[in-house]
């Protein structure tokens, strides 16, 4: 067990209140201690570490600056809220982060009131913050309202809608931009370039700083600021940044790790700001953390680790992920097919086109966080004759929707879509979930939607999507490890809509759309053992149905049951609409559709949360039975 | 008959490429024989003319200087195409414009080589533009990208996404700013302030002109740009704009109306391109046509109208639209509940939430083309306090749907959705159906979902959401006139998740979700003629689903069917899933969902498109009569 940091001065922090009578020196040595019960916490549970570290400064100040709670501090992703859940009351559970039963490793609003707008996805935050400035200027009991947000989540279109609309209002509201030139992977697009050029000398005092707010700051600051602001490239007195051509007060850039910077600053914006404020704020992520700061991704999440050396705790050895299998399988595909390119929006890595990219890299594009411009940027790509595959988890892939449907389906593009995070994802939680695709994309003329039983099957699909120009493609793939099970090399191409048999039966049939078929064949073990013969089949495709396959597992089985690993309103909903509009509802044969539940999953292993969902190998055993006109007595 | 427009030079024109053969002074005239002709098919057919007649001249000029269709010339929202229409291949067909059969209001990729790829919805055009200019670099068939965007899609976050993309690969990419200063409505947003920043003298020569372009103008326009660039306040030798920052070249602002502005200016810039370049034109909607200019909305959607006089054809008198209903409606409940607030994406005379602003300004939200922070905006007014209606179409509902997914319905914050345009539309046709939302919203824990069947359900379900504080609930109605039905003053709300049967009968239930709750009826009539007698029951809530009312048509009746205007995966889905999961599949009544089918339905009387979609009362009842085990051998 590793020793405890010594922490004197955040022992005697009961709340944020307590920061508000410290001195300036003592803020800035309790900021020094939480950077160290940070380290120490995701020693422990792992997690996202150098988001945290970059902003231990910051959550000192702001919260020693402002009214919170009754001022809202959001913060945009919020997976970098440790150092804030730290000072907010939960201290005592810092190191449940991200477990089962334990804290969210996002802020969440039935967590605390210190949590009032959570979040997960990016670029959330700017609008929640005007929505609570328009509250408050409308009489609700709130005060301020505080975006944190990053470099990376100002690519995305939603921060820059929100600046628009905020601009034009006009209110008093604060934004924090918080600048480490890195969103999860290093930056991408001409607005990381403009931030760089921002402040193109050596980080030192505020360089550029409306008159209202200079004459705030103390004296030595002012002077310092006055000065240096000519000095900056770029900036000549009396020009305007972008954010003030949006309508924003723009101050910075300040050194977001400097307590004599960021505390003076803050309390000059409080005190005069009359309309919408940023303040450019330069910080490092991993910030204080030799391993974090010296490795490429600065720490952004990582696994359990020994705080001495950094060294994290190794995965046990496993199959090799989906993410890998489809990035090496593209890879393969890519070399073969110069038509083929990858689009990512900041996700290189997560998504494995890095594999493409580091062979190919001319054929990859990182887009940034903008997936609305992904997806249809590949429908440019597409109809110029390329053949892009957009590699966009689940979750984030709502981001794209209308694109979906206005730019690809409807114009019967050939983009194929590479949907990773699909199914519940452990310990990000409910808002990574990949819950909601195969009914929001089944849904579409044009479209074909296929799921991975395994890896190989991975494989193969990505060989399907490569190979099939006819029309938008999607196939869904869960996080994590495969099944174990051999990957081809020069995975074959399958045959649209047609599914497959495993085994077959005489009373049940199992019918698995996903990465659930190895809990299907552990369900038709528990029927076997009670006696029971059991089909089980992959469907493959959820669009087009293998409609052949469908009917003869109704007409020859007493029960059919669909399992997948999302939301009611996909596979077993098409299974369902063509079995009640081709007459097969009307026999014998009794289905039973096994979704996820009509709730949010809190974070656990993926297995807890298939368990909490409902979704074992013996829920499904018993709904088979349940079905089938039997009951399962005795769980096995 | 209204005599057509004398045309000769026009009348010469078989496409794009005579244009390349006419001098500068030809071209000019063009333009105002190609105004009238837009003028006098319009008024024939309605549509977009404010938009049409603002882009003649830019039409004419970039097909004089641009290579389409090698050159990509792709319209954002493509509205304004229809001078584009008529100059490439399709005057012959221009009068069956948005007509069943005719062309489609918008570019179409199926339509023509010259419509690159289509649009309705706004702000893809950059990004598709990028796309192919990514396509022509690795050696695709294609020429140049020309992406042609309004100030008000300038709005929308996608487009910014795109520009900082685009910026960031420096690729050779034309994107020209046709800045009418309108969305549909007057523009909002700090951008559109800033865009009028741009020329607060009138409107004059090229202003701000980078170097090289300026050099390959001819002489008298480089001299007077020259000049005329250092008077233009704000804008100073040598300052970058807002575009410029993102990695663009900017050029203008240009008068677009002015052919001797715009074909040296877009000649040089295609000469001397070599990296992204922007364009800002300056134009007038309705430019050219009285009655257009002078009207407030610049004649941005006309009915048929009268050349001379712009008088547009009377409509027939009918109920008042679902759209005024719920205007009406939302602005009585706000008058008593101060918490009310109304939020737009630049549709508020679309949405009908300009009545409440009438009344109550202040409390009446457009945040411009910008669904996505309009909904994330709605959760923080929501977290405050405030009890928001984001009032957005169904299908634009669809940009959003990651902040439904993420920012409210995970959060379970009251947000009331009301989903105007649900269903089919008519002449706007595939790109505005609102087919998805019932699927994409009912999938979401948390959410409440509805659909009105007529406009006095439409008043109910408004206050039912008003009164709903326990989370997020939609509601649905399509587009146009009501049934005349009374609508009352004082609407009661509904019990969530309760329907209601209109008629009892023994045979066969119809259980209609939504407004083709008349056509059920119509059917149910249908079939007693056959001597069945019907039971018709409006489901109301497709979330939660009135259980003991399915249980109970399902018992009574040998037959059920769902009807619903949407795609499946929605209404119908749910209702399946229930009664598999509860055994109510395993008797004896036999089950069918007709809901749209799996194919876009081209524009035509919603009611046409309605017979295109099968679903019909003729259709309904044979449908009910194929389950309930007969066949409707004569059409009634």
């Amino acid at each position: 067990m590793e020793t405890r940091p010594q922490t004197p001065t955040l022992d005697r922090v009961r709340g944020p209140g307590d920061l508000r009578q410290m001195s300036d020196g003592t803020l800035a040595r309790l900021a020094a201690e939480l950077r160290d019960e940070v380290i120490s916490a995701v020693s422990h549970t792992g997690g996202h570490l150098g988001s945290s570290l970059g902003v231990v400064e910051l959550t000192v100040a702001l919260h020693a600056v402002f009214d919170t709670p009754h001022d809202k501090l959001i913060w945009d992703v919020s997976h970098q809220c440790y150092p804030h859940k730290i000072l907010t009351g939960r201290r005592d559970r810092i190191r449940t982060l991200r477990q089962e039963g334990g804290l969210s490793g996002f802020t969440k609003r039935a967590e605390s009131a210190y949590d009032p707008f959570g979040a997960a996805h990016s670029s959330t935050s700017i609008s929640a913050a005007l929505g609570f400035t328009v509250g408050r200027d409308m009489g609700q009991d709130t005060g301020d309202a505080i975006a944190v947000i990053g470099d990376g989540a100002m690519s995305a279109g939603m921060a820059y809608e929100a600046m628009n609309n905020a601009g034009h209002e006009g209110r008093r509201l604060f934004v924090i931009l918080n600048d480490n030139e890195m969103s999860i992977a290093p930056p991408t697009g001409a607005m990381s370039s403009y931030l760089s050029g921002l402040y193109s000398g050596p980080m030192g005092l505020a360089r550029h700083m409306a008159e209202g707010f200079e004459a705030a700051l103390p004296g030595p600051i002012r002077d310092h600021a006055r000065r240096a602001r000519q000095l900056v490239t770029g900036l000549p007195d009396g020009q305007g940044t972008l954010f003030e051509e949006l309508g924003f007060t723009y101050i910075g850039p300040i050194d977001g790790h400097d307590m004599s910077q960021l505390l003076p600053v803050l309390r000059a914006a409080r005190a005069r700001a009359t309309g919408p404020v940023l303040i450019h704020c330069c910080t490092v992520k991993g910030k204080g953390y030799a391993p974090a700061e010296h490795s490429a991704d600065r720490g952004h999440g990582v696994s359990k680790f020994e705080v001495s050396t950094g060294t994290q705790a190794a995965k046990a050895a496993s199959a090799p992920s989906y993410t890998k299998v489809f990035g090496q399988t593209l890879t393969r595909l890519a070399e073969r097919d110069p038509r083929i390119v990858a689009v990512t929006a900041a996700m290189p890595s997560g998504t494995g086109v890095s594999q493409m990219a580091e062979r190919l890299p001319s054929r990859v594009f990182d887009v940034g966080i903008a997936e609305q411009h992904a997806v249809t940027f590949c429908g440019g790509l597409a109809a110029s004759g390329l053949r892009p595959f957009a590699a966009i988890y689940s979750t984030f892939l709502q981001r794209g929707y209308d694109q979906v449907v206005h730019d690809i389906a409807l114009q019967n593009l050939p983009v194929r879509f590479a949907i990773d995070r699909a199914g519940l994802v452990g310990a990000d939680g409910p808002t990574h979930a990949g819950a909601f695709d195969v009914g929001f994309l089944s849904a579409l003329p044009n479209m074909t939607v296929m799921a991975a039983a395994d890896e190989a099957e991975l494989a193969r699909m990505t060989a399907t999507a490569a190979a099939w120009d006819e029309g938008p493609i999607a196939f869904r793939y869960p996080r994590g490890a495969g099944e174990g099970v051999p990957v081809p090399e020069q995975p074959e191409s399958l045959e649209i809509g047609r599914g497959r048999i495993l085994q077959e039966g005489e009373h049940v049939a199992l019918l698995s759309f996903g990465a659930h078929l190895g809990e299907c064949c552990r369900a038709a073990a528990l029927l076997e053992e009670r006696g029971l013969t059991v089909t089980i089949a992959d469907a493959r495709f959820a669009k087009p149905l293998d409609t052949a396959l469908i009917r003869r597992l109704a007409r020859d089985h007493r029960a059919l049951v669909t399992v997948e690993q999302g939301a009611q309103g996909g596979f077993g909903a098409m299974v369902l609409h063509h079995m009640a509009n081709t007459g097969l509802l009307d026999g014998a044969c009794r289905v039973r559709t096994m979704t996820l539940p009509d709730r949010y999953i809190d974070q656990a292993s993926p297995a807890a949360m298939y368990a909490d969902a409902g979704l074992t190998a013996t829920d499904i055993a018993a709904t088979a039975l349940e079905a089938a006109g039997m009951q399962l007595t005795t769980a096995p």
